[in-house]
């Protein structure tokens, strides 16, 4: 718990949710008649809603990206480094909404939800969902929100990718995209490492084909193995390295098959928490919407084709440790928003942390995501 | 099944087994009361045993290392490539022994043996054995075989490490040392990626505390589990991007878990085929010999000081898109090498195909093992 809440906090914030009656008819063509999303606001919507920022979450995120839920709170939202006044995302000058997808597991209508055809759980019936399905329900939540426009869209990895099919999709209605340590299509071993996970997940007996709700169970080591593996991608070698290098657990080696290094004692840590808070359907839709994600391939396979469509002015983010999506990846969408004629800024940020960089306030950083949302601020 | 048998090929080999009465104990303090190693041999030993080369073998290797078991193999030795007549390796000049490890599922006593102390498989009571013990094991083949001293030991990934610690552990008795694709000791991330492997093993319900035998069955999906990570780690991106990119398994996506793309459908068959032929808890065994191998631990971590005791000339080689043990960790091992002033040649070959490289027989690869080994040669 934070003894008083800290000058740059957005504060105490309350979760909202809106639900939706108009039926969402999916990428994978299956129709969701009705659902909810879950989402939290900082800071005011001006006069002429020209202020607002949609924040988009990563494969394990959600709506709570800033603030403090209670005073008992030990951390703050996710992206709290980022959003707050005087923080990249200034909530002096921003209304900034961060929502929780369709297909989660912390409020929005997803496999942990009642069908409302069978009211029972959706467990392994709830439909795939796609990036570019999220997109549609951003939409519409803006609409509630009477948001025509968003100042910018912003996200992180799965969400820069939602913040680059929001450029696509609907071009008129985002001035900005800030796409950060993302890529425009996964690789054949991000898909791989993907693929271990959900199989690690689907061959626990305690999956039950997904219906483990059913059998008043979770897959929990299959969860546990799926993030372990997970989070060994979101950190460099580097990183890991300079946090635990081969520091024992204990003086001596046991010479056996548990815990011996500090490495193992945290991966196992990290994995177990992870597993009781997380829900496995939701896993496997989270992984499949990385998987699928590819904005080309509507348009032959040409990126800059896809982007050509697209009206708003871009940020590019990307960091030098980053291995899961490399600086490459990002380079890549670069050159093809170059080609499609669009404006582009990009950095490559210097940072030891790979992946999970994009949720350290390292200096530099902070400093150029500031120059840019001091830019899209200017044009409110 | 080849039609004729190539004419670089070692042709057809016969495994032996020795049995070793002399009781062996183990860096944990456990005693192996007796043992039986399996060993295939290439090429002639000559008058005074001194073109004799040992062959370490990696995580899943075994004695088997090149030519047929018979004329309807479909597949020669693992290191085929490297070891023959006219090839790095040369049997016309060289005797070669291939043994498989103590602790292996491939013929030598491991923990699918029987313990002649309870008449029952060993399974999980069968002690952690270290690279340490390896060389040990293998110097006293050695002595069965009338081999005082090896013109070389050689090995890539953890079989590097055998030769490196031969080079400490018994100077007087190594010529040379060839050491691919490997390293001084794990990083954290190896490590965590072992871990994981592990965790997917043992919590595996089949497992059944490393006794699944008593009931009957494998822990096939762990297994299977721990060989797609590790898969991945033995490929760069690159070559899997090569080889796989976004191919999908069918013209359409059918939004859905099950197997979407060509990198899932080829990981899902390695792991397969390992889980159906390899023991779980000799998989945890190698894991852990990797984890724990770090020579300099006993010398105040100065790997420098360590090395100081070799006598032996070194090769050390990487691959340039090798990530498992990257040429930055073959690096390491050059410069404590120059330190304790040690005759080493160096060399990274550029190869696409990550930590695999060091089994395909790319030109400059063969070109400069095959110089070394023309030294080696003209030493004898």
């Amino acid at each position: 718990m934070p003894e008083t809440l800290p000058i740059d906090s957005v504060g105490l914030v309350t979760p909202q949710t809106i639900h939706f009656d108009q039926p969402l008819t999916l990428q994978c063509g299956k129709v969701l008649p009705e659902y909810d999303l879950i989402y939290e606001t900082y800071g005011e919507l001006n006069s002429d809603a020209s202020n607002a920022i949609l924040i988009c979450h990563a494969l394990s995120g959600h709506h709570h990206a800033a603030g403090y839920h209670s005073l008992s709170d030990k951390k703050p939202g996710w992206w709290d480094s980022c959003i707050g006044p005087g923080k990249p995302i200034d909530t002096s000058r921003f209304f900034v909404v961060s929502l929780n997808n369709l297909g989660g597991c912390h409020g929005s209508t997803g496999p942990t939800s009642i069908n409302p055809a069978t009211n029972a759980q959706y467990g392994p019936e709830f439909p795939v969902v796609t990036v570019k399905d999220w997109v549609i329900s951003q939409a519409r939540l803006a609409d509630k929100l009477g948001i025509n426009t968003w100042a910018a869209v912003i996200g992180g990895s799965l969400g820069g990718m939602q913040a680059l099919q929001w450029s696509i999709d609907y071009p008129e209605r985002i001035n900005n995209a800030v796409i950060i340590a993302s890529t425009p299509k996964l690789t054949a071993q991000n898909i791989a490492f993907n693929e271990v996970a959900r199989k690690a997940i689907t061959s626990d007996p305690a999956f039950h084909d997904g219906r483990y709700f059913d059998h008043n169970t979770i897959p929990q080591k299959g969860l546990m193995l799926a993030r372990m593996v997970g989070h060994i991608t979101y950190l460099s070698d580097a990183a890991m390295g300079e946090k635990f290098g081969r520091d024992m657990r204990n003086k001596a080696f046991k010479f056996g098959y548990d815990v011996e290094f500090e490495v193992e004692s945290y991966l196992n840590y990290q994995g177990e928490r992870f597993s009781e808070n997380f829900d496995a359907n939701t896993y496997l839709l989270m992984t499949r919407a990385l998987d699928y994600f590819d904005p080309a391939k509507e348009y032959d396979n040409q990126l800059e084709n896809a982007l050509a469509k697209a009206l708003c002015k871009f940020m590019v983010i990307s960091f030098s440790t980053d291995w899961r999506f490399s600086p490459e990846r990002s380079e890549i969408l670069v050159d093809e928003l170059v080609k499609a004629d669009k404006q582009v800024s990009y950095t490559e940020i210097d940072a030891p942390h790979g992946h999970d960089a994009f949720l350290i306030p390292t200096p530099r950083y902070m400093d150029v995501f500031s120059a840019f949302m001091n830019r899209v601020a200017k044009e409110i």
